[in-house]
């Protein structure tokens, strides 16, 4: 699958387009583009405003809009229009939201907010909320839904379509994205799954223990999300069952929800890397956005200074040789440039669970070797330069080696780092650069300036 | 959504047990485990093994999974594994495929192959995959089921049960993921849609045209796969209808070909920033991984002899001062990470269409802002360093001043250069970080080593 950068390029103006009809709008005209547009879109747009004129749209999203658009909302983004609205119009917009939704919110929510919004919801809407906030939200239990349908196993179809039938007589239609309808027991314990797909094509006379699908089982409300959205993703499902510790069924997990815990987790490891928030608002108010990014920097300038120190311990051998100074930053730079493809392909398979004790020693010489290689040829390619550039063949060589050194190392600390972060809780996507790249200015500048000193001086 | 390194962990070690024990297994073991295993388990699980293991376990897949194998590996284990397995094992395994996952192997696949499966398909099938295999395989044509079930508005959902009941006698069931049922004119042009949640429960002398969704609008064939996937996520969509330039029904894309779009997507920006491709085999040969990252690695090196070459410009200076050497480094690293976090958001912005020219100008002055605040911070730690180490502190003015114009060169960079690349058609994610580097380390050299010559000399 190739992402085209000028389709990327239509796609980004056509969503741009409404932000700057938007800004175009006189009050009245805003009012309806808003009332046109889904409430997901408008996140997106609302996002993609300053500050000052995302708090005069929001104005103009309708209470009932503002709910949806909260949820679609990065949280940091989200956390500003909560504080821009009043506890009234904030307690009307929530209320219609799923359980699982609400749950999301309400920790973003001020108390008198949670408070309202509990005293109006009847028992049934309150223990379901209850039930979900038991789990967090990154497991099966926050994401689920509590509105499963179910049925028993000596039903037979027609009674099924009579038993939706009237649900939809009751409530005006059933749950949102209903694929599948839970079997359970006498006593509440999973079963199985009955597809509407079954419902809508199998006799009737037929029982619902002729055609439940047995061999997809149920989730742990425990189980984490990215667990969750493996399975989804492997078995190309369109709702799962949740089961408590006693498989007592207690709600099901829709695809619509997974979609978004992929999309999170793909934006997460990408932000990461460069000691982001996958919730970062770009339009978050300055002072906010210099203390977090400077957290990162000075991490990183703690790895500057130990690479200086390690500048220092060479002085009189660069005062020497200037050439040294000039070429060190070639050597450090090479062996992160190496050792960040290693470290990305391992970040990678860690994600997808495909690198692990079993495998990481093949894996590891795996790329020793390319690092090897790859650290030959690029030694080739840079002594020949340097050689030439400054006439001294000898430096030349130690030049050569020790970009050959710092490929190898860069292999080493791409493959092991990963692996050692996440065993000590550590997001490697977030780390493993830092690390990385502390390596391999350390071993880059202290192999090629050690070198000099030993065979120049 | 935060993801739990420990959760990882304990998933991760799920997976590669499984992989430990095929490894242990005898051959009949291996047979039983690998049976037992769902086809997007198994191409994980040989994706993580090395080469002639993998090749070893293939031989004990089923014919009847190794087509569903093949569809869920990435692109360069497929062709090893298609590479390994005789003509007519090969046309056995993915005869049973749908069209859609035919048409992505097909390019794969030897010619011989091809024309087999061809030759033993119905004239039904052939077409199908025909009308498939018309539309790139990143387009809502090239992801779409061909076997859409399709109704007449006038019709009533007894007669549109009974319809399906029919299809199901016929073929023993209906299309797998339907959720919905495509509403068509005489003609084929598309209408609405049809949930299967409103078949179940509304009563059956109703119409068709009274409960059909009109809102949510097809796709057109040639959208690009990206826009589907947002359109999907912002929707809560299951299925979507795709149509020709004129409106024509010819299939439906459903959420599990979605949920595959979505994490590519994401696997292709990290793994895009290292140079590498998202179809990238961990234990790809030796040789061909060599290849390809040299590359990258020359890509690179050419930043590291610009940046040298700059650096050579004041070897004079360096020669009278060598505490330029050991420090110059930090100046190019801090731009680097500084911009590195402002190319990330914007990217991330891009992608989901949140930045352009309609907020170009605010974002790239908040961002500025952001540099210079957090150059002058940064620049107080570090000059307070080098004054104390060097005990220079015109020296460390000098250096403080260079930090500074790092960071807002940084700031700078890292908000146009991934318009400027989208621009002319190169995606920001692999091509950002190399161009933000070469500029940070020139400029972060060039700033403190020039001023450094004016002031200090």
């Amino acid at each position: 699958m190739n992402m085209n950068p000028r389709a990327a390029i239509a796609n980004s103006s056509e969503r741009l387009l409404q932000v700057n009809r938007l800004r175009e709008a006189n009050d009245s005209q805003a009012n309806a583009l808003l009332a046109d547009m889904h409430p997901a879109e408008i996140a997106d747009v609302l996002e993609a405003l300053p500050q000052d004129e995302r708090l005069h749209f929001w104005e103009f999203v309708g209470v009932d809009k503002k709910g949806e658009v909260l949820i679609e909302t990065h949280d940091e983004a989200r956390a500003e229009l909560i504080a821009a609205t009043s506890a009234k119009v904030l307690q009307a917009a929530v209320q219609p939201l799923q359980p699982d939704e609400l749950a999301d919110l309400m920790e973003q929510l001020p108390d008198k907010v949670v408070a309202g919004v509990l005293a109006e919801m009847d028992a049934q809407r309150k223990q379901r909320l209850e039930t979900v906030r038991q789990f967090p939200d990154d497991t099966a239990g926050g994401l689920m839904d509590v509105d499963a349908l179910v049925v028993r196993a000596d039903a037979t179809l027609g009674a099924v379509l009579r038993y939706l039938r009237g649900i939809r007589r009751r409530d005006g239609g059933l749950p949102e994205h209903i694929d599948t309808l839970m079997v359970v027991d006498r006593i509440g314990r999973y079963e199985g799954l009955l597809t509407l797909s079954d419902v809508v094509s199998v006799k009737p006379d037929k029982k619902v223990s002729a055609v439940m699908i047995r061999d997809i089982e149920p989730v742990k409300a425990m189980t984490s999300a990215t667990k969750v959205a493996r399975l989804f993703e492997d078995r190309d499902l369109v709702s799962i069952a949740v089961v408590d510790e006693d498989d007592y069924l207690i709600g099901r997990v829709t695809v619509d929800d997974i979609v978004d815990v992929i999309r999170e987790e793909g934006e997460r490891s990408i932000m990461s890397t460069a000691g982001l928030d996958e919730d970062t608002d770009m339009f978050a108010p300055i002072a906010k956005s210099v203390r977090r990014r400077m957290v990162w920097l000075v991490v990183n300038l703690i790895n500057g200074f130990i690479a200086a120190w390690v500048i220092g311990q060479f002085d009189a051998t660069i005062e020497q040789m200037v050439a040294l100074a000039v070429l060190m930053p070639v050597v450090a730079s090479m062996g992160g440039v190496a050792g960040s493809q290693t470290l990305t392909l391992v970040t990678r398979g860690l994600a997808l669970e495909q690198v692990g004790y079993a495998n990481l020693m093949q894996l590891l010489l795996r790329e020793l070797s390319v690092g090897l290689f790859n650290g030959v040829l690029l030694a080739l390619i840079v002594s020949g330069v340097a050689g030439v550039w400054f006439g001294n063949w000898v430096l030349a060589g130690v030049f050569a080696i020790a970009v050959i050194i710092n490929l190898v190392n860069g292999a080493l600390v791409g493959t092991l780092v990963p692996m050692a972060l996440l065993r000590v809780g550590i997001d490697p996507a977030l780390a493993g650069g830092v690390v990385l790249t502390a390596a391999t200015d350390v071993i880059g500048f202290f192999s090629f300036l050690g070198l000099a000193t030993l065979v120049l001086l």
